[in-house]
C-alpha cells in the first residue's frame, strides 16, 4: 500500500512523523522559553520592538521549516539536524541510508 | 523666536511636548504590561504567532502615532484622547481655542 512513497515502509512513515514533532515541539519549546527571558528583561521600547523582529523572523523560519511531506522529509530532518533542533539517534529505525543521507545533508 | 509656530509660544510648546511624553510613555507602558499577560498564559504556538500579530498591529498603531510637529500636534492630540491615552487636564496650560480643538476632533 505504498504506491505514493514506494521507499518508505508505514513503519519508517510512522517514525519519521513522530520525530518530526519532537523537532518541532523542541524548538517551539525554546522559542517559548525565550520569548519568557526576553519579556523578562523588557524595559524599554526598544526592547519590544526587538522582541518583535525575533518573532518575525522565528515565525518565518519555523513556517519554513516544518513541511511534513515524505518526498522531502530527508532535506527537512537534515535541516533539523544541521540546527540542532534533532538528533540524528532519534531517526533511528528507518534505514540505514536514509540516515545516511540526512547526516551527509547536514554536514553540508 | 516663535518664527516657525507663530501660534505657539514656548511655554505652550514646552507643555505639548511634556503631554506628548506622557502619553507615549502610557501606551508604552501599557504594551508592556500586556505583552507581560500574554506571554504569562503562553500554551501553544498559536498563542505566539498571536502575540507576534499583536505586536505588528501596535508598533504600526505607535509608529503613526507618535509623531511630534508642532504644525500637526492638535491632530496627534485628538488622536491620543480619543484612544484614552492623554485626558485633555493635561493639556492645560495651553490656550482655550487649541484645547477646544482637541476636544472637538477627538469626538469625531
Amino acid at each position: 500500500m505504498q504506491v505514493l512513497n514506494p521507499n518508505w515502509t508505514m513503519t519508517e512513515e510512522d517514525l519519521a512523523k513522530k520525530a518530526f514533532d519532537i523537532a518541532y515541539k523542541r524548538e517551539i519549546e525554546a522559542l517559548v522559553d525565550s520569548v519568557r527571558r526576553r519579556v523578562g528583561s523588557l524595559n524599554e521600547i526598544d526592547d519590544m520592538w526587538r522582541l518583535h523582529d525575533f518573532l518575525s523572523v522565528k515565525r518565518h523560519e519555523i513556517d519554513g521549516r516544518y513541511d511534513f511531506r515524505i518526498s522531502t522529509i530527508i532535506f527537512v530532518f537534515a535541516d533539523l539536524v544541521k540546527n540542532g533542533w534533532l538528533d540524528l539517534s532519534e531517526l533511528e529505525g528507518l534505514d540505514a541510508d536514509k540516515i545516511a543521507k540526512v547526516a551527509a545533508l547536514a554536514r553540508m
